[in-house]
Parts: C-alpha cells; sequence; structure tokens
C-alpha cells in the first residue's frame, strides 16, 4: 500500500467493501438462463411511469445542460403533492445524499451520537462511521415492533439525530402516528428526528402511520421520502427530505448544487403528474403482498404483516434448507430474492412485490424447492 | 431559528448561501425575450452526442432499476478509452462527488490543510470548509500564470491534499506537463496530487498538458475528469477520477452506492462511443476561440491565452462601461456570459466557447454595448 493510501483517515481504512446485490444478467450468464425475475432491491412492480418514459425521451436533448441548483420545480412539484411549502423542500441525489448531508451538517465526531433501532437501513451507520461519530443502535422487539420506550432511553445530550424506518426495512413493520408522535414530543429539541418513509406510500392508510402534518408543529422533525419505490425511479436517484424552512436552507447551501440530474427532475415531476400510474402501482402492491402472505402461508412459511413493497418470511420449521440454501436453489431458477445474513437475520428472506407474472413465477418456484427438500 | 437549527456545527451556520448562475428561462421572462444565448457555463457548443441521445430513449425503461453500485460498464469504457487499468477508474456524480469524497478520506479536521491557487474552483474550497479542514491558497500570477515553486513552498507535513486545475478556470492557463511533473515529484509520498483536468480534452495537443501518463509511476497522483465539458454531459452529472487502485478501491467503498444515475451510466458509455461527436466539439472549441480572440482583439479586449472551452478578458482600457456593466447589458440582449466578481476578478469576463451562432451574437452583442458606449 503506497503512503498516499496508508495516511488515509483511520475510519475509512477499516472499512468493508460494499457488499453489491446480483444483477439480472449475472445470473442470466452464470446459470444460462433466458428469462431472470428480480424481487430482490423493492423495486416498482410496473416499472417505469408512461409519463416519464415520454418525458425522459422528450428531454434527452437538454443532458448537456447544468441542470438549476435548487430544482426549484422539481421542489414545487413535491411541495404541492405533499401540502407542504417549498421551503421545506430539499431534493438529493437519492435519499442517501440527504442521509449524508443531515449528519454532517449536525453531528460532531468525538462528541456526537447517531441513534436508530437494529437492524436498520445500513445507511444510517455507514455515513456516521465515515464522518467518525458515534452510532447507537437499539435492538427491535422480537417480533420487530418497535419498542420506542427503549430507543428514548438511549438518547442523551449528545444525540444529534435519530433515525427510525418506517414502514421498516427489512420487516415492512411500521409502528402508529400516535406512537410516533409521541416518541417525537419526547426528544429534545435540538435533536434532530429522522422518520425515513420510503415505503410509506405502501401503508394502508398512510395517515395512521405517517406524522408528516406534525412538520409544522416539531420544528426538529424531518420526513424522508423517495422517488425510488412507488414513483418507479430508483434508477434515477431522486429522493427528498421535508424540514424546518431554516434547516433546508442549511442543506442547500452545503450539498453539492447539481447532485440532482436534469433528467432525474425531469422524471421527477412526470412521475408526480402521472397519478394514474401511481395509483395502480400502489393498488399492484397492495394485492400482491396479501396474495404472497396467503400463499406463503398456505406453504407453511411465516411471512410478517408488511406495510411496505416487500415482505419479510421465515421457512416451514420442519423444512431442511436453510433460508441461505433457498435464495441459492431459487437462483438457480432464475429467481433473485434477498438473504438477510447481512441485516443480522439469516433464518428470514425478503422478496420484493412484483407483478402478477413475477409473484406467481417466485411462488412456483419456491414450492417446487421446498418439496424437492421434502422429497 | 429553532434549537434544532441553533445546533448545526459551526462551519455549517457560517456557510453563505450559494449563488447560482442564471438559466435561459430567468433572462427570457426578465426581459422579454424570444431567444437567449447561454455562453456562462461552459457546455458542450454542439449539444447532446446523437448517439446518446439515442441511447437515452432506448434505456428510458430502466429507470425503475437501482444502477449497479460500481458502475462496471462505465469505468471498463473508460479504462479502455483513458489507456488505463479498470481497477484505476471511479466514477462518481460529477466530479464534484470525487473532491468531496477525496478530501473526506484523507483530510483530518483541525489537523490537516488542503491546498489551491486563488483563484480556483469554489468546490474545493466549498468542501474543505464543510469538512472543517483549513484550505490554504497561492495567488496565481499577476498573468494568470502558475508558479508552483511558491505552491510548494506551502507544502506542510500536514498537507493531506493539493489540487491544480489544468486548464485552469476562469483563465484558460495549462501549465507545462514537465513543469507539473516536477512539482508533483517533490511533494511528499503521502500528500495527495490532485490534477482537475475538467478542461483538458481542449488543450492543443493535449500531451504537452496532461501528465496522466505518470500514474503507473506516481502512487499519489490523481487525474479527475468529466463528462460535463468535451462530452455533452453537465445534466447527467458524470465525472471521474484515475488514480492508485488501493486508493480507488477506498473510495469505492465509502462513496454512496448509487451515486451515479442508471442513465448517466448509459449516456456515458454511448458518448465514448460517439467519437464523431467528440472531434466535432473539439474543432468547434478551438476554431471558435481562435475566432473569439481575434474579434476581441480587434474590438480592443484583451483575451487571455486560452486551453479551454472559454475565454477571459478585459474591456478596452478606454471603455467606460465596468465588465459588470458589459455583462448586464448583454444579459438585456439575451446574451447571458460570466461576471467574474466571486472569483475576485471584477474587471474580467468570461465567455464559453458557443457554436457559430452563438458566438456570432455574442460578438455582435458585445459590438453594439461598447459602441454605444463610446458614444
Amino acid at each position: 500500500m503506497p503512503a498516499s493510501v496508508a495516511a488515509l483517515r483511520t475510519e475509512v481504512l477499516d472499512f468493508e467493501p460494499y457488499a453489491a446485490g446480483l444483477s439480472i444478467e449475472e445470473i442470466r450468464e452464470r446459470y444460462g438462463l433466458e428469462s431472470v425475475i428480480k424481487l430482490a432491491s423493492n423495486e416498482n412492480p410496473l416499472g417505469v411511469a408512461p409519463l416519464v418514459q415520454k418525458r425522459l425521451k422528450t428531454a434527452a436533448g437538454l443532458a448537456f445542460r447544468y441542470p438549476k441548483p435548487d430544482t426549484p420545480r422539481l421542489r414545487k412539484a413535491i411541495a404541492c403533492r405533499m401540502g407542504v411549502d417549498q421551503s421545506r423542500v430539499v431534493a438529493g441525489n437519492g435519499s442517501d445524499e440527504i442521509i449524508d448531508i443531515l449528519i454532517r451538517v449536525r453531528a460532531v465526531p468525538g462528541r456526537d451520537n447517531v441513534l436508530a433501532f437494529k437492524p436498520c437501513f445500513s445507511m444510517y451507520k455507514i455515513q456516521s462511521k465515515f464522518l467518525g461519530v458515534e452510532f447507537r443502535q437499539v435492538p427491535v422487539e422480537a417480533d420487530f415492533t418497535y419498542d420506542l420506550d427503549k430507543l428514548a432511553e438511549r438518547v442523551d445530550e449528545n444525540t444529534a439525530l435519530v433515525f427510525v424506518t418506517s414502514p421498516d426495512n427489512p420487516s415492512g413493520f411500521a409502528p402508529k402516528a400516535a406512537e410516533l408522535e409521541a416518541f417525537a414530543r419526547s426528544l429534545p429539541p435540538a435533536c434532530l428526528f429522522v422518520v425515513d418513509e420510503a415505503y410509506m406510500d405502501f401503508a394502508e392508510p398512510e395517515e395512521a402511520y405517517s406524522i408528516r402534518n406534525l412538520l409544522d408543529e416539531l420544528d426538529n422533525l424531518v420526513i424522508l421520502r423517495t422517488f425510488s419505490k412507488a414513483y418507479g425511479l430508483a434508477g434515477m436517484r431522486l429522493g427528498y427530505g421535508l424540514m424546518h424552512p431554516d434547516l433546508a436552507d442549511y442543506l442547500m447551501r452545503v450539498r453539492l448544487p447539481f447532485s440532482v440530474n436534469i433528467l432525474a427532475e425531469e422524471a421527477g415531476i412526470a412521475a408526480i403528474e402521472d397519478t394514474c400510474f401511481y395509483e395502480a402501482t400502489l393498488q399492484a402492491v397492495r394485492s400482491g403482498r396479501e396474495r404472497l402472505a396467503a400463499e406463503l402461508t398456505a406453504m407453511g412459511c411465516v411471512p410478517k404483516p408488511t406495510q411496505a413493497n416487500f415482505l419479510m418470511f421465515t421457512l416451514p420449521e420442519a423444512c431442511s434448507l436453510s433460508a441461505k440454501d433457498v435464495f441459492e436453489k431459487l437462483l438457480e431458477r432464475g429467481i433473485i430474492i434477498r438473504p438477510l445474513g447481512s441485516y443480522g437475520l439469516p433464518d428470514s428472506l425478503r422478496v420484493s412485490i412484483g407483478n402478477e407474472h413475477e409473484n406467481h413465477a417466485f411462488l412456483r418456484g419456491l414450492r417446487e424447492v421446498l418439496e424437492e427438500a421434502r422429497a
């Protein structure tokens, strides 16, 4: 290792390489398959909205222009859609960027800490660690519900941010809005409370779970949303935060000015306009998860209740295969789902809700794998 | 200001709002103009490559999929184009992201410093300041050349990174490769030497100015390049760094895994394939800058020699208007160029090399403004 690399910050030298998920192409090549189904990354089961595809084609000729740094048209469309003032909206290169900036503007390395449940979305931990900030975690309950009192106990005067994902990934659990509200009100006013609502569109009904109506009242509340799931734009990298206008102003000052791609802005606006596609997505996810839960149960698997566009489950008790075995046997059949070893849940699997064809193929594949194991 | 905002890091509370450039739409509306020409952001004079536009249209349906975190196809195409091993290539959401990550992996706040010339690309300073790292600057010479010995004098044992832009923005000056090489060899081996070659494609000949052939030899050398200029993809946000494979590996570990948009990857690959467009761009810029320099000189202006796709100039000595006046009078005529007050150069103006129509319109507009001032 050259001197210039040996001199990198200690936190960086400790970093593990990012474990990338598998792509359709890799599995197609590895097993010589014609068709591969990916239900591993909670992408939209209906693909890209027709209006978005049309807009992307029309806007292709704009790609040589710099975007406007504060993405005003997109922020206006988001503000209108979410019923908040535009001054509360910060758009980012995925909500990943907002998470990173929130930690960086607020947490002082060596003094502050960041708090979340365990397991949680890995980005909270990775970005805290990269900054050199203590990352505290409180385990979720055995049934994957949240004990928010236990979380509150770990908050101290140096807790800079608390992250809560609702609905949670990978379990699909969502705490009731009233519980989150009570927790939010118990926090010190200088502690930012970040509710990551990446999957909130799929909660039924949304109002029972989201506390974004409290933004006007709670100055330290931040709501994160994304275009990656219900809006079908995972590849365009578009997320946003809703927060106090003063906080939004500082985030806009420090973020890389052109982090949101000019076509991502166009795509985001079109995705908000295409309400038909959005409704069809919610419908597909809500009916798909009911069907998957029912059929998994019929196979003897144990699915967790979910408010998201994915479903976590364990295998039948009598099954001789491990979750990892089942994951691999599905891969051989061209079906990619997500093993949860990296979340510390080696006995669980997570499957994204697909379209009818994908759901059917997954269920058929899993049935075959389980039957073979019994034979 | 609520307690949660007052508690932000001191460096953040000191941040000035980003001063955004003017867009074509704003000027069109402000002055009720039909046609507006923008020569303010060094965008590609020929727009978006035909092959890129075609690829973007074909790939629009992919927008719902997450990109592959390490963008292997794009990195392979870049490696092939630049004649380096793929393990040396890190792609980012614009070279802005690479600049940010380079500073963050290496510089320790309160101990290290980052060094650059003054004026320089604002991102080096902004990202150092955001991190809380000392940012040192050495003024360029009165004629905008670099005294690299003076720069070397400011390097000490805590200099984590040195940034040099070549060709420089806003002057267009590029130091000779031999001078940069001597400077690079004089640096302590643990100090990263980052040569930002955003505009290097336009240097004539490139080999006389670029030191990227030294990558194999100098472990601490980093070369930054971008798709925003010669490849016509400013809006897609795509840049990259070439560096030692070990350093590249750490950058890939800490960067946000999906920072490069899936369509940006497709566009970047297509842009590399469209060699006709690239050559036409270089031709348009090289002939355009000769013409602009000649005609500006004929008007009594003083253009600086430039190796980039823009040109910096001062007004005729006898001119009664300030550079800011001229900038504003051009705006009224629907021509946006760049005043350089924010670079500390209130008497200078910068104009991007446009296509023939744009160059002509700019020259005609400027001639009118200068003639009116004499009348």
